[in-house]
């Protein structure tokens, strides 16, 4: 099996009991770093003549490997275990996010103004003019994160309850990186039309739409489907946030390499949600060969298993993914872990370009890669080149929301990929750097800024 | 026209510009006196030598009214009017909730134990056991303020935009009274099935759903269907949470004129939502004799144009409201300002108790009540004795979260009448002192303890 690095997704808070003697933390600093845990602060608790109280917080690879960790922890005679936490599922109590008071709320003039009797004279100013609900309610900066829990994150379909830590997630994300007020909208029906009419009948508080984790090829149509009902936004992240990223390092990335978009041959191997986007919009963009593979291979004309979208980017070319892989210049995988091999990447053109984004283990680890590619991207952030939507959907959606754009369109999609990719200057750009920190606080602002004015550009925004 | 003491739902500020010259102050002063205009705070912006600007807080009946003190205070030779803002509309502007996170987001650590990969594992854990929704998510203190806008406060059908207002200032209030997360849901349909289909849909994120401004008879059947679809508690504010704030008013003022529920004879004006629900709540209490009255008067077993609520309230006796009055021994309210006369209170039996609770306007001002009523309560915050649903909703949905209610049943809804009435202590009940203060921070904690009681006495709480 791949081996991966510690992480805080398996990070543990132990408390333990030493005596006050030199060399007690040693020995369970060295037992936890023998076990292979990853040491993170340590907080003393208590402070006693005889003994000290401390808490370790530990990263471990998985919740087996978290319980070796303790179990070696404990087995050290001098010292007592009093408590292990697991920090991940301590930051998920009670959820993440909340909904707070934007005013004052302290007396009778206070309730009078923002409650009755004074809310009806704004209740009227929109019903005379329904335009001002963008003025004078939280809809011009309030975004559904909307799922039906059919394809979440790597997990499948695991309905709504299962995937609202996500969304609660993902609103949380547009809250930091962009300020956007997101509210998780998690549907009992996987039924097109019924998620579609549910969407349409909720969308009055709503900005924009964020569609997301609903399987392929679902997700195509609930979004047409939206998009014709609705003249604010529906973006499905899970689509378009991948390719727009996407695109803007593989830009980087082929400036390294001294290659052009036109002329790449490319494989994208996984024709779901994302595959199918990220072939749209580099198509969109200028790439002319691009083969994508599913789990039986490469997407060929010939196959009687093709769903429409599918058939609509088939080639004429059959075979497995490794016959798509001999002489490609560019690999972009969101399929699942381990599925390319270091030979394959072997027989790729010279300078070969691997995106390997699969979660939480990519296509093939950058270890197993290293010395055969040029450029090398993965979806996770313990690696350089982090491939991560979250580049993307809050300038998006920052944008869209505040020029008031009718939709996201292609335009908007294009402008934002060649903003990310901007940041990172023609000096900064090196096999390790193709791609903005999703850190990086300028990011938003200028994808925000290339969306707007793509949207004006376009006749899009209001 | 029944005049109304000027109030913050008409606030204005006024920007002043005065000579720096002793009475300039008292002219403005003066003036906007003489027009009517109640004077809050003065700040004072600019001090020059030969001038001072400040910010005049002011108070007005209507929008006319708030004009013509604007006008009155620019014909000042002296001064300049520099700029009139209207207070209500400025709180308003962009809306009065946000969604804020509750855990930080500053390292790649945080971001893999909140989004991916850390958060997966919650999912699994909510997939393998539904229960632990309750313990992982935002569920178990998010509630839904659900409405169609088909009756928002006196407005009428003014539709999804023209409520959102509304529902935001009871999302606030829910915040502020329970801390409870509350989010506006406005529906873009009125039609009962697909009000009930949508709600269910959308359920999942959910730990209860309070129904808002949804018009009779409609409102009686959403809430059934929508309880009986759903194991989370529905509770229709403008129904429940009047009658349970009426009971506890009543118990009160009953105890001050010495009579019991069991023997006054009640009439009820207004047969909508709030009117059938005290009809149930205090009949359930004991109250036996009880006169409806809508705008055709009595609601007469006789009349062919009852629906089935009005029917199953009807009684023998015709006639209009007067008719009703005569003899009566308690009037509530819930109908529209002014249709109740001073005549109409002195036909009542000895030490009348009245309860006009229309708003804005009540159906008579306790001006023109004065000296023939024994005990008298609005819905308005600027006289003794407000019946105001905050006493009850917060406290109700904070119970019924905490012990996971599966709905709100009748003896919850009578504990919470019996715990707000209980707040007001023998020594304190008095012909203005009926019912705590909205601000009484006592009342919630007691509202909770008391459905929690209920819930688990009944079977209803997990």
């Amino acid at each position: 099996m791949t081996r991966i690095t510690p992480n805080s997704s398996f990070s543990l808070t132990l408390r333990l009991h030493l005596p006050n003697q030199p060399g007690m933390l040693a020995k369970a600093t060295a037992a936890i770093g023998e076990a292979g845990g990853n040491i993170g602060d340590i907080e003393l608790i208590e402070q006693e003549r005889a003994y000290t109280v401390r808490d370790l917080i530990v990263d471990a690879t998985s919740e087996e490997h978290a319980h070796a960790i303790a179990e070696r922890v404990s087995a050290i005679p001098e010292l007592k275990l009093l408590q292990v936490d697991d920090r991940t599922f301590q930051i998920h109590q009670g959820g993440k996010i909340q909904i707070v008071s934007k005013i004052p709320l302290r007396t009778r003039s206070d309730l009078a103004m923002a409650y009755t009797p004074g809310v009806g004279r704004i209740c009227m100013a929109i019903a005379r003019n329904p335009e001002r609900v963008y003025e004078l309610t939280i809809k011009r900066n309030t975004v559904a994160v909307l799922t039906d829990g059919s394809a979440v994150l790597g997990l499948g379909d695991i309905g709504p309850a299962g995937a609202l830590p996500v969304m609660e997630g993902k609103a949380l994300l547009f809250k930091e990186f962009a300020n956007i007020d997101a509210f998780p909208v998690c549907l009992s029906t996987q039924n097109v039309d019924e998620i579609v009419e549910t969407a349409v009948r909720i969308s009055t508080v709503f900005g924009g739409i964020n569609l997301e984790d609903i399987s392929a090829p679902r997700c195509f149509e609930v979004e047409r489907l939206l998009q014709e009902r609705l003249d604010i936004p529906v973006f499905h992240d899970d689509q378009h946030g991948t390719a727009i990223v996407v695109l803007a390092a593989l830009e980087n990335a082929l400036k390294l390499v001294d290659k052009s978009l036109a002329s790449v041959r490319i494989v994208i191997n996984g024709a779901g949600a994302a595959g199918i986007a990220i072939h749209q919009l580099l198509t969109a963009a200028g790439a002319r060969a691009i083969v994508m593979c599913d789990s039986h291979g490469i997407v060929s004309a010939g196959r009687a298993d093709l769903n429409a979208e599918k058939r609509a980017v088939a080639v004429e070319q059959t075979g497995a993914l490794a016959d798509a892989m001999a002489g490609a210049d560019v690999f972009l995988g969101v399929s699942k872990g381990g599925v390319l091999s270091r030979a394959m990447v072997q027989s790729m053109a010279t300078d070969p370009v691997v995106f390997a984004m699969a979660n939480p283990v990519p296509e093939i680890l950058p270890e197993e890669a290293e010395g055969v590619v040029a450029v090398m991207a993965t979806g996770r952030s313990d690696y350089p080149n982090q491939i991560n939507n979250v580049l993307a959907f809050p300038g998006i959606f920052r944008g869209a929301l505040d020029c008031r754009a009718r939709r996201v369109n292609l335009e908007m999609k294009m402008a934002a990929a060649r903003a990310i990719a901007a940041l990172v200057s023609p000096d900064e750009i090196a096999p390790e750097s193709i791609i903005p920190s999703v850190f990086d606080r300028r990011v938003v602002v200028a994808v925000s800024a290339a969306v707007q004015q793509a949207a004006r550009a376009t006749g899009v925004a209001r």
